[in-house]
């Protein structure tokens, strides 16, 4: 696997890879991986003649109260699952190399930002919509592979690239769950041994939606009260959200009749967890 | 001249140069074409195995108090000096291809944008630089041409790309001018007699500021003042700006060691024009 630490490793990897007619694929990550990514990067491989991961912890999609510096890092551990998993390159900017001085453009997506994590942590959104368009620029790929776990993210992700007709595809993949269900997350390595008992409750969670959606509720009401009563018989009580909304533009519904996905972003110990579900008709 | 008018057409003629090896030179336009454009063009041609064009008037550059519905359309004559100037193709997308149902992204510059134009109106360069990145995805060309009469929109763009490290390269051309030194714009149109007589003022204003500066004065203010009292000479009294900035933050001086920019937008009958000249010891 070839390290890029610079825009100029990068472009002429980029150059080579289209001089040579590969297709390339891109997984764009903020490292700390875990299976979740490591599935990406192996659909990338089945889909693509190059991949290229990057790893930029990205300072603008963090709030200033937020977990910016303490992030987890694990870059040798990072480097050695994506030898395996047959990823080709690795783009590993600096923040100058994305942000040089006097950087002052921001990409702003609309209604599909402004909600459920787009409320909670103003400007997140356009932090992640602004850095995923200059790696996509630089890296110019045809598809880019992203986790369904940030189902947000993938909407708004996916809108960016329609709307501003950048030439690639934006495929989410399924997320990846531990044993008991916990969605793998960079943020899980915040949880001590209570913390992590009590994160399961999220999945369960939206395991209870679905019964109850299966059963024929269609009251987006009901479906969010079961479902925050699993979390809060667990002791999780600081949550930010739980929501059953339009599974494309996220807005609320006043009935169910089309297949809600369901989401939930909630405070376990220190760690802001996130999930969600596409309920369906059994 | 091919003529595209779908995003499909587009598509196909942007393949076929690039499996060509070609090297694209972009010129995005409102249409009502002038001599101004025409230049941007010829030079394009030198630099570029293929030049494509565009007609577009961009709504979201708009206000809704400002002069969308009637800007000048005279597509047939533009299409003739287009075939003139040895343009290859023309895109004119209808504005669904460019804002699709549920279009809700915006790129938007920093500081750059906020002030002068920017601040007479409103939400401009955002709708500027949305169509421009909009048709930098869809063209993918290797160079862009922009008239220089237009300096803090050529400044906004060439930040877009640096920021969003779009793959092109953006060349500002010198404003091409009336005998009488009048900038050649569009809005000219509008003039009738007596406003077409006042508006050759904005050229002597900016000599008149560049005679004071050749003779040492490097006060703004002293440079503003002078440029503004050819204006009010000649009748122009619904002045937006008088600015002598730096030429690349368009930031205030306090003092023009650097050579400044002097812009003037002002409104001549019912045309609101824009002109501005970078001023230079001789």
């Amino acid at each position: 696997m070839e390290l890029l630490t610079t825009r100029q490793a990068l472009d002429q990897w980029v150059e080579d890879a289209y001089r040579a007619g590969h297709r390339v694929g891109f997984v764009p990550t903020m490292g700390a991986l875990h299976a979740g990514h490591i599935s990406l990067f192996q659909t990338a491989r089945q889909g693509c003649d190059r991949v290229i991961g990057s790893i930029f912890v990205n300072p603008t999609q963090f709030g200033p109260n937020e977990d910016f510096q303490r992030y987890p890092r694990t870059l040798e551990q990072d480097q050695s699952l994506l030898e395996q998993a047959g990823c080709h390159a690795l783009f590993l900017p600096a923040v100058v190399d994305i942000y040089p001085e006097g950087h002052q453009t921001r990409v702003q997506v609309g209604a599909l930002a402004e909600d459920l994590c787009g409320r909670c942590r103003p400007g997140h959104f356009q932090g992640v919509a602004t850095v995923v368009a200059i790696l996509f620029n630089l890296v110019r790929p045809r598809v880019a592979y992203f986790g369904l776990k940030d189902y947000q993210q993938f909407l708004v992700i996916r809108r960016m690239v329609d709307d501003l007709a950048m030439p690639l595809k934006v495929v989410g993949l399924p997320t990846v769950r531990e044993a008991d269900g916990l969605a793998m997350s960079s943020r899980n390595r915040y949880l001590d041994e209570h913390a992590r008992a009590q994160a399961a409750a999220l999945f369960r969670a939206l395991k209870r939606a679905q019964e109850l959606y299966a059963a024929g509720e269609e009251d987006p009401a009901a479906l969010e009260a079961t479902a925050r009563a699993v979390l809060t018989t667990a002791g999780i009580t600081r949550i930010d959200y739980v929501a059953a909304r339009d599974p494309e533009t996220l807005a609320p519904m006043v009935q169910c009749k089309k297949n809600p996905v369901i989401l939930i972003a909630a405070w376990v110990g220190s760690a802001r967890l996130i999930d969600n579900r596409q309920l369906i008709r059994n």
